[in-house]
């Protein structure tokens, strides 16, 4: 049995049978594309590869590297399966989650003033280890930031929307944010998280508490949350903030206790392997005739 | 069965009999010493409670919270046993190393000054997940930063002085260095260290490389460093300096590609609640008998 692919890289293990064409999102499209039946959008390459999906007459198959979706769903054929790229950016995030809080947690921007004036003076910081963390919007990325926490001893709480064993529900959250020396938000943007942490919430922390944010920015009320800082009660280190980009000027580029970086937490060298990885599974999958991975539109007889 | 313990906290959970007299190391020293069995010698408190160890007439067991017990050894009545912190610093130390690692790799100093600058531009980084990182002095603090690194997915090599199984010798040094992506020195000081890294082992590290020193300075000849990081081939994040500190004016204080801690990765909130959980382990090995943990000196009959 034969079966054309086109994907973004020549250098994949495939399995026999399979043959692959190489897209990797450029000018030049191969020719022969007539009997493409999985096909791989190459990443951050803009709409050129969304449109292509309809020059793919024999495809049976789509993959995306995104976790969003809704841009492909109006162009995919019918019976057509679509599979995303959820959990591909989870180790770059979590790694990100555990710079920043390391980094407020053992004082790198002190030490980072201090080098800048060629200055070697010591001092005892704070710790990971034994800090109550509370990943709010556990899921994928959360278990990853949890692998690492627990390596440094750190004490886990978790919540998500719903409650579940293990995992508290977000209806808890007042009871448990006393009790949180360092508050990870890990949640998605739209309505439903909108103002989450306000100011309420905040004022629930205790006193040196860090907030941490690698989810969306609207999660946190930006204004309550500038004004806990400024009074030296919390500390902060964001990779999202609304709005965004950070205004020139705003305060929180400049008051103590706060890290601030450009929305970075998911754009790192740790994509592109696993990226490489998933696909080389789905093609392992199609040849044997499984269900593809993260799938998020089912397939259908054509 | 009565027994009476000098140690540096008054609420520690103890076994029923153990009658406890608190002392830390300030200049009042409480009364009715003359029937203490155990001593815990306040941490970081200078010379006094080492000579304390002699005007204990009954003292059968010394506790140190420090790793060194050098100075210990000459006042250390015979038959006494000594037991040492071995381990209390080892999660401080692993997670500064992380944060060293995790800074260096996704480029906190880049956004540091960004937001110095109260400038948003984000940028793709270095990632740590499948960086092969050499441990080179593996024990008990390597295997804390193990924890971490494979938590987030990294590729480790183990090397120690002699090699046994998992962990390479050091004579295998020379064909590992190329293979690393981020080297890590958790040696010791002294002789047999001075200098292990000097011009011909950077030279073998591939070209962007990340030395990471969290051991003792003179492990590394830090004007081959300072020449690597110069010419742009190696980067350095260093916790450890030969010599130390290093001297204002230093280019490694201002070269790009290098961070630089003042010797603070053992001092973090993390040893304390560790000092005194080993103490209370401690407590209940000597009411049930048995033998301390990190004994470096055995107690004998009297």
């Amino acid at each position: 049995m034969r079966m054309r692919v086109l994907v973004p890289w020549g250098d994949l293990v495939v399995p026999a049978g399979v043959e692959v064409s190489v897209w990797d999102g450029g000018e030049e499209l191969p020719g022969g594309l007539g009997d493409v039946e999985f096909f791989v959008l190459p990443y951050d390459r803009g709409r050129r590869p969304v449109e292509l999906i309809a020059e793919l007459p024999a495809v049976r198959a789509v993959q995306t590297l995104n976790a969003g979706f809704e841009e492909i769903l109006p162009v995919l054929p019918a019976g057509v399966c679509l599979a995303n790229g959820r959990g591909l950016h989870d180790l770059s995030v979590a790694e990100h989650t555990l710079a920043l809080i390391l980094a407020a947690q053992r004082d790198l921007p002190r030490w980072a003033r201090a080098q800048a004036a060629g200055v070697w003076d010591h001092a005892h910081t704070r710790s990971l280890a034994d800090s109550r963390v509370l990943i709010l919007g556990y899921g994928s990325i959360g278990r990853a930031i949890e692998r690492y926490l627990l390596a440094g001893e750190a004490v886990v709480t978790r919540v998500a929307r719903t409650a579940r064993a293990g995992v508290h529900g977000i209806d808890e959250l007042p009871k448990l944010l006393p009790e949180a020396d360092i508050l990870v938000a890990v949640l998605p943007g739209g309505a439903q998280t909108w103002g989450l942490l306000g100011a309420a919430e905040l004022a629930a922390l205790p006193d040196g508490a860090l907030v941490v944010n690698v989810g969306r920015g609207t999660s946190v009320d930006t204004a309550a949350l500038t004004a806990e800082v400024a009074a030296g009660r919390l500390r902060a280190a964001l990779d999202v903030v609304a709005p965004e980009p950070l205004p020139s000027g705003h305060p929180l580029w400049s008051l103590p206790g706060v890290i601030i970086t450009p929305h970075v937490a998911g754009g790192s060298d740790s994509f592109t392997p696993r990226a490489r990885r998933l696909v080389e599974r789905q093609l392992a999958h199609l040849v044997a005739g499984e269900e593809l991975e993260n799938l998020v539109v089912p397939g259908g007889h054509r």
